[in-house]
């Protein structure tokens, strides 16, 4: 009995998947103390605020190389997969947010934030170790909730074995570009522009984009050949997609991308255009400010139009159109190979046309 | 053709699996460059000191399951999961010494000490941060590779799945019981008795001791009871171990466990015999120097008569004995109803009396 899920349908069906699976937590933590279960409560609430990018993206691409549709067992396993994807991204926002350490995430507080927050207004030391250490503790059981959702995915053994696979090189990938990020900020590793493109495709592109469109591929039966595509593919828009983000963070209109203006300049964040700059004479005025936390609007203002001068915006926009040439070529290597059928093709072509018109 | 392991044998192997699997990533990380190889050659030398007790013990149970020795099979998948769990206590000694903001254990730098010593004699906060976070992200690795090293075991599907719940439920607990300790020493849950000893029940006894038992348990094929019983064996052997471990911390002779003396009373570490004294007259004069890491020896051996006069160390040496009867308890109910063989049964009292004769 094949039945048809829809896009919309799938949608809200990866929020019941993943409200269910931190409601059963909850509870069972309860048995664990009154804290514990209090910290499962507060990470239910952040993780389930998310726009669910990645597992759409999945099922989108699950669907479409699907011509007949899914059947309920399908789209069971599709929507449980793609949950855990959304697990893993969530695990990794927390290490990150410990790494860097933010209270902070889109102007409202995170989840050490908040936890913080509910000891006292002005959280002392120890509140905030308390915070801190619970988001890695957090991070610890929803990373390994991800991995053994793929580990017990209801599929062929073959079927498994490729989805645990993904995983592994997903992790170590992301985990190696954040230990790349890290390096770069904490002027441990030189910020050169090979370097700070290859963590970009490693610490974003894998698990945000390769992630999704290969375990969709894996769960379609796809060929080895289509999953090598898609990898290629997934790191061309992870890297156009960040280096949009940085050129948002830098040139954008930051009333439509909802993050801070400039954030990026005064964190001093090693990005392709800041890597570009350095190359050129204007980096020493640029360098005189790079990097403070307190710089005006009007200072950042004039660093903006200093790497709009001296090249590095048009070279990134430069980047990110030769990134996207790659997806469409990529694609239609692999479309007259038959590896990735016609509509599966357009649903990444729509993705690459979102990321190039990118405004937030 | 079925050959029999020793566990001299097996112990080898657990280190040569360890050994192996360290290289074989160190080579593999190469590709994310030095920085990121230079981090898993650093892991490997830490991880490899280790004493093994975890898988030794798992190993060891395994032998005494099966009275017609391990077929060449049975011991490479028994050292397999033996090595995972290696795996998984190093991942958890990795965070631990992030959140506790320690570069040392037992007299030596820990993996963290030793990055931040790779960059200068006097690291800065930059060159702390950066060794923690590489700790936090080893840590990830890791603990995902333990997991999908269950998820991969070469055994049944019904082994497998029970394999799986195991280490779902030994994260859980391990996590739970560390957040609780946490908590405790930041001030935020408070410090009754009831709540350090399920704490270090969780803390400790489930990963350390119920997860070698019950996994050697399920590959040789035990019944579901066997592993309740073992559950409850292990966390009162692992009760028991961690009592000796704060009275050594206390009142040990130092030269022999080589841990820092009194280093649980400068830290001010929640125990039970803190949580005992705590209810006694004598904790105000307890309490005026408890926690405070200038104290000098003679001021802690102060505490240590206080402690002793006021029953804290009667009461925790009592609570081990207790803990180590009830092990005999379940043994002895395990042996009547045939779940438990006797030899099985003779590998837990040799450890109980370990246990109970610790020094070091």
């Amino acid at each position: 009995m094949a039945a048809m899920a829809t896009e919309e349908d799938l949608g809200t069906r990866i929020e019941e998947a993943l409200r269910l699976r931190f409601t059963e937590r909850s509870t069972a933590a309860e048995a664990y103390g009154p804290e514990f279960a209090a910290l499962w409560r507060a990470a239910a609430e952040h993780a389930l605020g998310g726009k669910l990018i990645r597992p759409r993206l999945l099922l989108d691409f699950r669907l479409a190389l699907s011509a007949a549709g899914l059947t309920h067992e399908e789209a069971a396993c599709a929507v449980d997969i793609a949950a855990n994807v959304e697990l893993l991204h969530y695990a990794f926002l927390l290490h990150d947010d410990v790494i860097d350490g933010d209270l902070i995430r889109r102007r409202r507080p995170n989840l050490i934030g908040s936890l913080a927050e509910r000891r006292s207004d002005d959280p002392d030391d120890a509140e905030l170790h308390w915070a801190r250490s619970s988001a890695i503790l957090m991070g610890d059981l929803l990373l390994a909730s991800a991995v053994l959702g793929f580990a017990r995915a209801d599929v062929a053994v073959d079927t498994r074995d490729r989805l645990l696979a993904l995983m592994e090189q997903t992790i170590l990938e992301t985990v190696a570009g954040e230990h790349t990020d890290i390096g770069l900020s904490d002027g441990i590793i030189p910020p050169d522009l090979r370097t700070i493109l290859s963590m970009s495709a490693y610490k974003t592109a894998t698990y945000s984009f390769v992630l999704p469109l290969r375990a969709a591929a894996v769960l379609a039966g796809a060929s080895a050949s289509a999953e090598e595509q898609l990898t290629a593919i997934g790191r061309h828009l992870g890297l156009a997609y960040q280096l949009q983000d940085d050129l948002l963070s830098v040139f954008g209109d930051a009333e439509e991308h909802g993050k801070d203006a400039f954030s990026d300049l005064r964190e001093g964040k090693e990005t392709a255009i800041i890597a570009y700059a350095r190359m050129t004479g204007h980096w020493p005025s640029i360098e005189l400010h790079f990097g403070a936390p307190e710089l005006s609007t009007r200072q950042c203002t004039d660093i903006r139009d200093r790497l709009r001068e001296c090249g590095a915006e048009g070279f990134a926009r430069s980047l990110v159109e030769e990134q996207l040439g790659a997806v469409s070529t990529v694609l239609a290597e692999a479309e007259t190979a038959g590896t990735i059928s016609p509509a599966a093709g357009r649903t990444i072509l729509a993705l690459a046309s979102r990321i190039e018109s990118r405004r937030a």
